[in-house]
């Protein structure tokens, strides 16, 4: 697994109410205006505010935690299989699966693991965000 | 307020064994090697394991989560005298603070604010580790 993060996803209550407050400290959402989620480029990756109840659905986990203060973080991929060899890797490890390697409704292929504390890391490959050279994201 | 993100840490029940499994992924840790925290350069951003209790009481939260599983993202600033500009600024914008600006144990000047989804950000100065053009971080 290549040493790097490709997006922070916060799970939030609103995500309106969330984009608007990183907003006001000066930040620009760049990308989809539907309102369900929000991106902010932040270096070579990406900061996204997602509903919580969402991130936890997608992420294969319980909602434990009903506000949404949970965190996300993910590690993208260049090629489609790359996502179940790492998943194979991150259980050889040690680590744990929330949701097994499936096409995703936007057009992706994504795992998510749990780490042994818990933390999530969601394994995609993101056809529409091309890495860069050394492994960045850049918001179309 | 920058649009970029300095360090991840992810709080642990026992960074030996947290850092142990990021290894297996082939990750390389960088900086002390104390046992208290562990330090891995992912692009231009640190991501640390570090104690979950201790992390509460560095910013000023409860520990609510004793399994220590929680995140707090940090935002590195370039001047000690911007830790309390910021601060002032999350204020405004509808943020709370958790910890207010103070010098910190390790040589820096540091607080932590909570966004409207209390997700938790330190706010620091770390003359150690210099930001770059772009104000990436890089572990010495």
């Amino acid at each position: 697994m290549e040493q790097r993060l490709s997006v922070v996803t916060l799970g939030v209550a609103d995500v309106a109410r969330a984009r608007a407050f990183y907003e006001k400290l000066g930040w620009k959402a760049r990308g989809p205006t539907s309102g369900e989620v929000a991106f902010f480029q932040t270096g070579g990756l990406v900061l996204a505010l997602y509903g919580g109840k969402d991130m936890a659905r997608d992420a294969g986990v319980g909602t434990a935690d009903p506000a949404g203060h949970g965190i996300v973080l993910a590690h993208n991929v260049r090629e489609k299989d790359e996502v179940a060899a790492l998943v194979d890797a991150w259980k050889t490890a040690g680590g744990s699966v929330t949701k097994a390697p499936a096409d995703t409704s936007w057009g992706g292929h994504a795992a998510c693991v749990a780490d042994p504390d818990g933390h999530l890391w969601e394994i995609a490959w993101n056809p529409f965000w091309p890495l860069g050279e050394n492994g960045e994201v850049s918001l179309p």
